[in-house]
């Protein structure tokens, strides 16, 4: 399914597929709502991840947490149906535009994984909430799994 | 202006702004069109390109191919003007929305860097162009400069 990287041309001007992978076998990936067009999260695919993803059209990724591959919506329902895939100039990231319907995407329980907002020429940084209130209750849903944030 | 990451609670559900940066020092950031809300472009910021683009409310990013801070559009003018910056829950990605007016973000030429799709369920893969057209030539912008795109 990858085709070799050959030469700059081809990668930035082709129309081969030649995803590159960092030195972690993974390749970063943005996941915006196909709809509303905001950014619902940032993770990363293995080439598995890719594939299945690719072939099945609903978004895989690589749980850096767990170490293992990912079926986004496995445990909470709330697949990701793909409706678009880009690849960047360069070919080291993936832009996925995704059908969620009513759901979510964060495993803190809101619909974006990026619900808080920062100010710009401050010096003294408090965080502000964007999204007022969760959509699911990750206790219920996620119930007895281990938290993928890490300190 | 960044806080010691103490509990996960804190770092998903507090107002203290902790990111986390990876072994290399990085944070990936997506910057998005903030008329369009398009992905224009996937990034990394070190310690000081994150401080600098909270101070200026302008985008720096680290670039990879140079090993340097990088103040996007110093070269080609295409300056990103910060509209809105957002934390994720476990605080190891940015999400930047910025008004380049009329500009572009890519050093092919094009607006955005995810010009090319790619077509789901299908084995054989060819990618194709979403933006028809460069915005500028980067024969002449980026004259004399190396590519940034490795193989």
């Amino acid at each position: 399914m990858f085709k070799k990287r050959i030469s700059i041309k081809q990668v930035e001007e082709g129309r081969h597929f030649s995803p590159k992978f960092n030195s972690e076998g993974l390749i970063p990936v943005i996941t915006t709502d196909f709809k509303t067009k905001e950014v619902l999260m940032h993770g990363f695919m293995s080439k598995t991840a890719l594939k299945k993803t690719i072939e099945t059209g609903e978004a895989y990724y690589w749980s850096r947490s767990r170490k293992a591959l990912w079926h986004k919506g496995a445990t909470s329902g709330f697949v990701q149906k793909i409706k678009d895939i880009r690849i960047d100039d360069d070919q080291d990231s993936i832009w996925i535009s995704v059908d969620i319907g009513r759901g979510a995407s964060c495993h803190v329980g809101y619909k974006s994984c990026f619900y808080r907002s920062l100010p710009i020429k401050k010096k003294n940084i408090k965080l502000k909430f964007k999204e007022k209130k969760k959509k699911f209750n990750p206790n219920i849903v996620y119930k007895g799994q281990p938290n993928p944030t890490k300190l």
